[in-house]
């Protein structure tokens, strides 16, 4: 595999950082990371305008333009002729000289393996946990996934596949999805605070919207529970249903997370047609 | 400069780390810092105790015992020929071939820089903000700087020296330092939750607890504004005082932090000249 460094391509055994990098010295960046399908970046834009956010958020800059970016990327799905990948921009706080202060940041662009939903997941749901936590600086997408891979053993312990944020009893996102949920009037309701504005969040709101109400406000705990379907979002994952939340389990009926998954799945095919 | 990598001693040049490491993917890993004086690493113990602790948390194994540890470290100080230094000993999430799940750790024990006070923060003191905020398991410490580096600007702006934690009403700690108040009673008060338990902050209350009411309990940001006199610890710093947090300015009157400092050197010179 070739992955892109800073300003040059080397073979992945190369693709190293020295020590002093303010990620590995103190936990500070930023990234983002898309879906390619057929050879085609999908949502790039999209995944892109995110990137330049997260950066500028973090005080980062990026040094090159957007579409210096995007002829990098192409360059890099060629030259690893990988028609179908998931691809990850990271941007670190740079090499400091002492270990605190941001540098010049370091820019790295590697493929990445994609793990969609089993199919068991898909077909019959996926278990959370509610856990009360508030990622910090939410907007950004950072790379602080402490919270979230610290809590691996307490998810499997629970036979569980991921956990729900929550704080003062208002439910936010999982570490790295959106959550959705159906009421039993068919409305759609998602969180719109404390939240990181997914990519596949947004196209999903834009797709749906035409045929549900759909409203994006703050969503209770108490109200999941009551719902009549629930969902996350991804790049990776799409869509999948949520089955069952701590111990409440939800009926068998996806069908308007069907509806929304099948509208979705449109919606990218047509774009990576279109490309 | 020579570095320990995982099983062996690198030059600076050769201290890297692949992208795939869970610290540059997700923020993951937790490390220690301790000064070297006369070449005694001071309080070793007591860091490499807090080390593991760090490690046990979050779920990471520390391939070597402590006297192994011991041993490694030594030989770095005598191979740099570093009487007076830092050392930080980092552990990460590892190579996870999934960028998510925790894999074989990577360690790293580097020579770092001491950034002392300088004599005016010393001599007349330090400006603390207060923020409100809360790190994410500060029983361990993790690498997540995040807030505290995305804060810098924010610091200079205000023309102060660092930010002071509190949520809720309640002060925990500053990014680097713990936090400790002196009464108009002469009566010490320091957070007991929601911190980092540093090693010169178990240290200060051994070494004044015979010459001082020392309390370690809830504190409250309204009552730090009527405090007597006010400092912070580290060991780095080992202790300096705050002489302004937000428009609350303390007496120039620093005599019992004076008081606590020369009995915290003077255990520190016995700890060297003994070891």
């Amino acid at each position: 595999m070739t992955v892109f460094i800073n300003n040059e391509f080397v073979p992945e055994e190369k693709a190293l950082l020295h020590v002093s990098d303010l990620a590995i010295q103190r936990g500070y960046g930023v990234f983002d990371f898309f879906k390619v399908v057929n050879s085609v970046p999908v949502f790039l834009q999209e995944h892109l305008d995110r990137f330049y956010f997260s950066a500028e958020q973090m005080h980062l800059n990026v040094a090159y333009s957007k579409d210096e970016l995007k002829k990098i990327i192409s360059a890099l799905i060629e030259k690893n002729n990988a028609a179908n990948t998931g691809v990850r921009i990271t941007l670190t706080g740079g090499y400091s000289p002492d270990g605190y202060q941001l540098f010049k940041p370091n820019l790295v662009i590697a493929l990445r393996p994609l793990t969609p939903p089993t199919e068991d997941q898909f077909q019959n749901g996926i278990k959370l946990l509610t856990y009360q936590h508030q990622r910090q600086l939410p907007q950004a997408k950072t790379i602080d996934y402490l919270m979230a891979i610290w809590l691996q053993p307490f998810i499997k312990e629970n036979a569980a596949d991921d956990v729900l944020y929550h704080q003062n009893g208002w439910v936010s996102e999982c570490p790295r999805s959106n959550f959705f949920i159906v009421t039993h009037e068919n409305k759609i309701i998602t969180p719109s605070k404390n939240i990181l504005k997914g990519v596949m969040r947004s196209k999903l709101i834009e797709v749906t919207k035409t045929s549900f109400e759909i409203e994006e406000r703050a969503l209770s705990v108490d109200e999941i529970k009551n719902a009549k379907e629930a969902f996350i979002s991804s790049t990776t994952k799409m869509l999948i249903p949520v089955h069952q939340i701590d111990e409440c389990i939800f009926s068998k009926d996806h069908s308007i997370t069907t509806q929304v998954f099948q509208s979705l799945l449109q919606l990218q095919n047509s774009y990576v047609q279109s490309a």
